[in-house]
């Protein structure tokens, strides 16, 4: 009986958390469709003020692809947004991606620039693979939605030329050898990769899933290399042989980072049936990162941390941003719907609690990114060269399918 | 009788900040003294804790070159640091930057690295000119208190180096050329080249100054192409015809850097006795960015802002640092010196006021050197990758110079 009604109180619970969050999964999209689009050269704005103003031109190809990989993935997945208008606008995102992002001229005809003008013309390139990350991601899904196999092909060649540079020869990204740069294994680059094989095999046939199979469990084996300080910790740079790096750089916990990874690898053991990574993941990738990562004094998630407690050198070290919250969020609740341990939801509520007092704006839409460490609102703009439609409606969008899931097995 | 009792009060007041200032130098001086110098390789730590503790070993050619450059300054100019622990130090830090800094194997042989490791190799190099103008500095000046003419020859050469990047052609800095990446004038160049020529010429044969007044008149050139906005603002990035840029690039203001060049330019104006260059630098440069940069509501300067009010996109834009409010202190006492305008003291005392309650850590010694937007401590180390020996001691070293002369002529 108790334990019943603990259930129906659960329910409730969930039922009004999934409520809230369909809402403001609503109402972000509607901030985006509203403000960012240029009609003008394709693509979009993500410079977007408090009440949604243009603020800035440039485009950031990051946020370009992102935003194209997420309207594609609302339309493909979710009932309500398969409207012509979230359609058109992806395909518009992904001719501009398509005719700009790629650097004209480079030694490299798969390299993409960082930012471009409004009109497309390449800014700055990045000596990185990140540009290239989201492009791949915006193309396989743009692909899935359009049908148009030569997206697929291109999203699946330009995943060939990230491999080569990540494991074979970096040279081509133009950072110049020097004798004191030590390769490091940082933890954004097996996460990615991760997170592009299972982009590109998700629902594919078996020979797309068996493609991907070993680069899919070298990017695990990369990532648990991160585990360190006798797996007390997550650092963001290791050795490429997993050990932990002097100074500064090797000390380094980025929590939001770690959660990510964390339900990253969730989902990884759940395609392969994988109960040891699962139990690893949750422990060392969702429960440490909370730990260490958590304000106990003001509440919230720190951006970075030293893990010997000196000060980091960051200057936003101890900012509450938005997208480590948006990670908790799938992380905790991924954590428990796999599960069912009390313990994660309980740790999701909590989080839940601090990021809807402290995030959203309910009165002009979108959530602010950037709060001080006590919780009041730093920088006021809703987009900006590293904020798009993407970690928000991602972590909106991820809470309510697995909530959804949740609530249909409770009934 | 009133205005010589005034006058009285001012001295007393005079007094007392020189002996305050004298104290914080002999304090601060001692500071990197004790905790700063790698006995092992040479050169200097600057990574240090709240308490000296060396946190990352990491050297970085900037703040070498700063160092070795305060070190002969504080030597050659000031008795009481006539000390051969201080010419010692400085020494092992130039053979420690002649014998590392440039990038073996690099296309350029003039080209410097970013940051060193310990021993010295190479880990990452910027492709900007202000490793090699700090090396300048460090050269020349450590010429000055060694006659060693090599250096001098040494610190002129890579001069003619920067000038051909800066001035006619900057492609072997190694950044591509892209087609949406319009040349700029960053404040950053110009103010640093006329700081050089200051260096190079001061006290030199007149050829030298001759072979140099041209680069020095372009500079201030350049340096005013800044003040934008009919007049009401100085902005960080220009076009190279002097017009602002479009988006948040084109609208940032950086107080800290308008009232160092600020300086720069008043002693440029001294040096050639230009009192219409005396007048714009201590409207534009002096008050102006006093007046733009100025919290209003917690004190100090913010560290970025936008001209038209958008909220910035540097993380740290509200951050109060210790270094412009160094610059800012320079600034209006050397205006003060030049004009005796009673409101130019009047300012100096405000900025020194903020300064010396929110900085200096009276515990373990040396400044904090970033603050939150209410004046807390954000990051409590001594010294960090951008925070050396050096803004702090310039500026209580000019400082001390110009009170003791304003004193003795008031006597």
């Amino acid at each position: 009986m108790l334990s019943k009604s603990l259930n129906i109180m659960s329910t409730v619970k969930l039922k009004e958390c999934l409520t809230h969050i369909r809402t403001q999964l609503d109402n972000v999209v509607d901030f985006w469709l509203k403000h960012s689009h240029d009609t003008v050269h394709g693509g979009f704005f993500t410079c977007l003020g408090k009440d949604g103003h243009v603020y800035d031109e440039m485009k950031y190809v990051w946020l370009q692809g992102r935003q194209v990989w997420m309207y594609c993935r609302l339309y493909r997945t979710m009932g309500r947004f398969c409207k012509p208008e979230i359609l058109e606008a992806a395909k518009t995102g992904g001719e501009f991606l398509r005719k700009n992002a790629r650097v004209l001229g480079s030694s490299n005809p798969w390299k993409c620039a960082f930012c471009l003008t409004r009109d497309g013309r390449a800014v700055k390139v990045q000596r990185s693979i990140f540009s290239e990350c989201f492009y791949i991601m915006a193309m396989d899904e743009l692909s899935r939605v359009t049908d148009d196999k030569d997206l697929q092909l291109e999203a699946e060649q330009m995943m060939e030329q990230i491999i080569y540079w990540v494991r074979v020869d970096s040279s081509g990204l133009g950072r110049p050898s020097l004798p004191g740069d030590v390769p490091t294994n940082s933890m954004a680059v097996p996460m990615m990769l991760l997170c592009l094989v299972q982009q590109l095999t998700e629902g594919r046939e078996e020979a797309v899933t068996q493609k991907y199979k070993e680069l899919g469990n070298w990017c695990v084996e990369q990532i648990l290399q991160h585990i360190q300080r006798g797996g007390t910790a997550i650092l963001e740079n290791v050795s490429v042989n997993g050990e932990e790096l002097p100074g500064c750089q090797g000390r380094l916990q980025n929590p939001g980072h770690a959660l990510e990874a964390g339900w990253f690898l969730l989902q990884y053991s759940a395609m392969w049936g994988d109960d040891n990574l699962q139990k690893t993941a949750i422990n060392k990738f969702v429960e440490l990162p909370y730990q260490n990562g958590w304000d106990k004094k003001h509440g919230g998630l720190f951006y970075f941390l030293d893990v010997d407690h000196h000060c980091p050198t960051q200057l936003e070290w101890n900012m509450k941003l938005w997208w480590p919250h948006c990670e908790a969020l799938i992380a905790f609740l991924m954590a428990y719907s796999q599960t069912k341990k009390p313990e994660l939801l309980e740790r999701f509520y909590q989080i839940y609690e601090y990021t809807f007092k402290h995030f959203p704006d309910n009165d002009s839409g979108e959530w602010y990114g950037y709060l001080t460490q006590e919780g009041k609102v730093a920088l006021d703009f809703k987009g900006g060269p590293f904020k798009g439609f993407f970690h928000v409606p991602r972590s909106l969008f991820m809470c309510e399918c697995i909530l959804t899931d949740l609530l249909a097995k409770h009934n």
